[in-house]
């Protein structure tokens, strides 16, 4: 092959090859935290059912019927020794991402999950179904692109541009442009670009699978606590709603709450639920894709419906707390470990101490 | 939600509830190999370039343009601790899978990832460009969906049936029909055909970026030992082909391998080689999709002819080494921890040991 693309296409993967990158520069000024001891880690996969389909031959022969598996959600696990004197956790991550959101910061500091558990909590992450390494049902693209269906039903596809992610993640008033006080790493927005990757979830359906999965994956750990963002944000409820055997409580962080039937109340309020929202939320420009003041108004009234049916629900909405410049991807955010802690320390206080199941 | 309807998602979603299933059996009976010690862990990205597109705005609204990220390639490590005192190895999954290849095998027992670190090995993951966790480019989707290109050029996507798959990985000769000293696990086949996922390989361009970003990963890492199987089973020579600096070896499981120029040839000879393959390449029936016996002859003859130009190259075929009844998974198989042993083993001698670099 050519040396000038041989070396044009090494530059293009290696990035900027003469700067030492944003995430390598963190690396090296953070203190080592020692070394990470597990009881066990591995990988796993919830729920998933049998299709049978059928579709053209290998190299173009004819037509073969066979069974594929959809529906299925990969689940990632790391349990610290002692983890089972805490209740497990189950991170699932939002739109147009994966598990990586919970992992290494774009900036190259440990992640929520490794963090959590170093703090001797058993973590589980989980991608969406139809998601990253779940996989998803590729049926409908193999039947239009033989024409057997009409494009028009193609599932919408979200394909999240960077400019996108910048208002609806609420790095700044402006792209390019962050808050002041910003605390996500808008240093390393080229590698957190990197983790935005197609949403299939309009091709799911209804309920989706993952809620379903979520519920059975807390039956099969005997008992967690289900934390969801943005998207999957209120996924923990909607398990609830399924099932709620073994859900423990509930994180929900930064997304717009719907509004619910007094039964769905009452049944959520058997289970305590913490909502986190950042900084910034009437801060973005009027237009944008998401309303963010909206969302949090949305929230406050489920928090008091929650309550007012005798539940115990918490708004921890951190600029009130003194916490200021978070963005949506507050797990990512530079002071992602101190909200690590009050999480854990929610946690302590409301599942683990509680005599509620 | 209807009772009945909630009780049929569960039981789905949680498989055959009454029965344990194969992987806590097996779980249950290995013998605990004590806690994983980490120096560290993590995940980044690799490559990944920049693309302008243009889409309907959301919610319908006015088409709008902005940038995302394609052509990345998702890795996670763990590193034990003196794992620098080794080279650290790269392992690349093959069609219709993803990292998940290297993880918990399907009946539960620790697969080679966290074998190869338990063996003070550095381990680092790639999902394949356009895979699992690295995403892919779906701007023909949306293209084909809005009727600005016609459907034919929707890529072809691969969706391995459990048909298919039994038999292009020699699982048996017919479907559901196992050789005698299969060791596969098939007892666990339904929690295997969980991690098959729709393959979009068909929309690289060529050179595939995966092939990059391994060069460019092998550079990052200071030094690493390349690993493919299948589909990216000969991944490795195409990274050194591209750029071999920063390839200390290359391990190649289980693939067709190409004629290549003397040039070619001469170029992979200075990088040491093993590949491997399993058993039964002669006993899959005619008419198969794969044919793996003449696969292993092209892989003779590749190896012949680096070992002619000067180097060191090394067919390792199980049966010849009296190790009966491996599959095309041969890293999932019942005796994977043998078979990590073997690899080990040539990574010491042939890489390590060795002053080629």
């Amino acid at each position: 092959m050519n040396k000038q693309i041989t070396l044009a296409l090494l530059a293009v993967s290696l990035g900027v090859m003469s700067a030492t990158p944003a995430w390598a520069q963190a690396k090296s000024k953070a203190k080592d935290p020692g070394p990470l001891v597990l009881k066990s880690q591995g990988s796993f996969f919830v729920g998933g059912e049998k299709k049978t389909i059928t579709q053209p031959g290998f190299g173009g022969g004819a037509p073969t019927t066979g069974d594929i598996t959809v529906n299925q959600m990969y689940v990632q696990y790391q349990i610290p020794p002692d983890g089972d004197r805490h209740a497990p956790i189950v991170m699932v991550h939002g739109c147009c991402l994966s598990s990586k959101t919970w992992e290494t910061t774009p900036d190259g500091r440990i992640g929520w999950s490794e963090y959590f558990v170093r703090k001797k909590r058993s973590v589980y992450l989980a991608d969406q179904v139809s998601r990253a390494r779940s996989g998803f049902d590729a049926t409908t693209f193999a039947d239009v692109k033989a024409g057997r269906v009409p494009p028009a039903q193609l599932p919408n596809i979200i394909n999240a541009t960077h400019q996108v992610a910048w208002s609806v993640f609420r790095f700044g008033p402006t792209f390019g442009t962050p808050f002041p006080d910003q605390q996500f790493p808008v240093e390393a927005l080229d590698e957190f670009s990197k983790q935005v990757i197609p949403d299939l979830n309009a091709l799911l359906p209804n309920p989706s699978p993952t809620w379903t999965n979520m519920a059975a994956l807390a039956v099969r750990l005997r008992g967690a606590v289900l934390m969801g963002h943005s998207e999957s944000g209120f996924f923990p409820e909607q398990a609830a709603l399924i099932a709620p055997d073994g859900i423990r409580g509930m994180i929900s962080i930064e997304m717009p709450c719907p509004t619910l039937t007094a039964d769905q109340i009452a049944k959520l309020a058997k289970i305590p639920t913490l909502v986190m929202f950042g900084d910034h939320l009437n801060d973005m420009p009027a237009g944008g894709i998401a309303n963010w003041a909206t969302s949090f108004d949305s929230c406050n009234a489920y928090v008091a419906a929650v309550n007012k049916a005798g539940g115990d629900a918490e708004m921890m909405h951190l600029p009130a707390l003194g916490i200021k410049g978070n963005s949506h991807m507050l797990m990512q955010d530079r002071n992602s470990d101190q909200l690590a802690d009050l999480v854990i320390a929610w946690i302590d206080k409301h599942v683990e101490k509680s005599a509620k199941r």
